[in-house]
């Protein structure tokens, strides 16, 4: 299996992904959101690449059936109903919603990816669930990290290498991997058993704790705490 | 010592160097030739970042004291005196001559790096002299990585992480680092035996096989085969 890697979302070319089944990963935090929203049973995640585009879609929307979300520099957006905090999303707040969601890194990246043959959204608390799908594709696979500003972040990376680790281990080494993955997987190894410490000593992970959000962190490194599948298709992320 | 790694040239804003060291990496091949061709007595090295620019300049200088010099896909360019392999700047052809350089990589990472405080050139073949200039610094040292068409490279990678490793010996560890800087110093242990090898299995590597050019591969990872300081001010580069 041909699996691609890219750190940033400048690196990949959105035209040139159709051939493949992508695995959108924003570990801190957009990726964990998600998984939140979806398994405390919100409808769907409308992910926008901008505060305009998401406020414009609201007002397009009766106000009661959706949930404004999202954050820039962290936090939450003046007029938002809700953060990027996974913890904020509970089924008292979520069940039956529509949310509408923009976020610095994330959200841009699953948008850039509209254009392959899949887009799933992962992060460490779904990691299984997106190892079981990716081992199932006829697809060349791309993992497309967010980063943090179009720069490396390493939670990041080092979940992608984590998902290519267990994917080799079910497919007997069987990949084909670009540089980014080689490394990826370099770093899986490093940090098996230190995935915590990784994601709260990140530079993402250490701005985090500066805003008095610490404790996302722990969540974020939960390994298949949320084992759902979100997928995205016609503009809106949904369970698959 | 604040160190910032970059993998690929988009992830660095020009504007915000003005106070660090900049080391540009690009071990296949720009740093290696620019290393080989001052060695072998070249007069100065112009990098540029197109052919465009390139060949303008040539006409503005007389054709008998300048040399153009560089490389599309890997490949001379038409009209082009010499391409980019480091074993053609011998000292018969370039001893005394000034080289205009313009590579896919390399050359365009150089010049956006050109506010930075100071700009050195590093690989592989002139590591512990690289090492030798960081280890004096007064100023945050930034290595950027050149990357190959605009994504991550492993070979720059390795080669960044290793730099920061013999770095981090001689100050006693006290290095503090951004993501990717942590992540370089993991992918140069994990390769500290292997240099040849991930040079050649690189993606850059293999291309650079099947145009014929295998034989650079050990050159350039031929660790401090050329002890040499490029450093680039005023539009040149010239020996320290």
């Amino acid at each position: 299996m041909k699996i691609d890697v890219y750190f940033t979302p400048n690196e990949f070319s959105d035209e040139r992904l159709n051939e493949y089944l992508a695995v959108v990963v924003d570990v801190l935090r957009s990726s964990t959101s998600i998984c939140a929203a979806l398994k405390a049973g919100a409808k769907e995640i409308i992910p926008t690449d901008s505060i305009a585009g998401a406020t414009q879609l609201a007002l397009s929307i009766s106000r009661d059936a959706i949930l404004l979300c999202g954050e820039r520099e962290g936090k939450l957006v003046d007029g938002f109903d809700l953060g990027n905090s996974p913890l904020q999303f509970t089924p008292e707040i979520v069940k039956g919603k529509a949310l509408i969601f923009t976020t610095t890194n994330g959200t841009p990246t699953i948008v850039k990816a509209r254009h392959a043959h899949r887009v799933l959204i992962g992060g460490f608390v779904n990691l299984s669930t997106i190892v079981n799908a990716l081992e199932q594709s006829n697809h060349p696979v791309c993992i497309l990290c967010a980063g943090k500003l179009d720069q490396f972040a390493i939670e990041d990376a080092v979940c992608a290498g984590r998902i290519l680790s267990e994917l080799q281990v079910r497919l007997r080494g069987d990949l084909e991997l670009n540089d980014a993955a080689s490394a990826a997987l370099v770093l899986s190894q490093q940090y098996r058993n230190s995935i915590t410490k990784v994601v709260s000593e990140s530079h993402h992970g250490k701005y985090l704790k500066q805003i008095d959000m610490e404790v996302d962190l722990p969540f974020c490194a939960d390994t298949d705490r949320l084992p759902v599948l979100p997928i995205f298709r016609d503009g809106k992320i949904t369970l698959a």
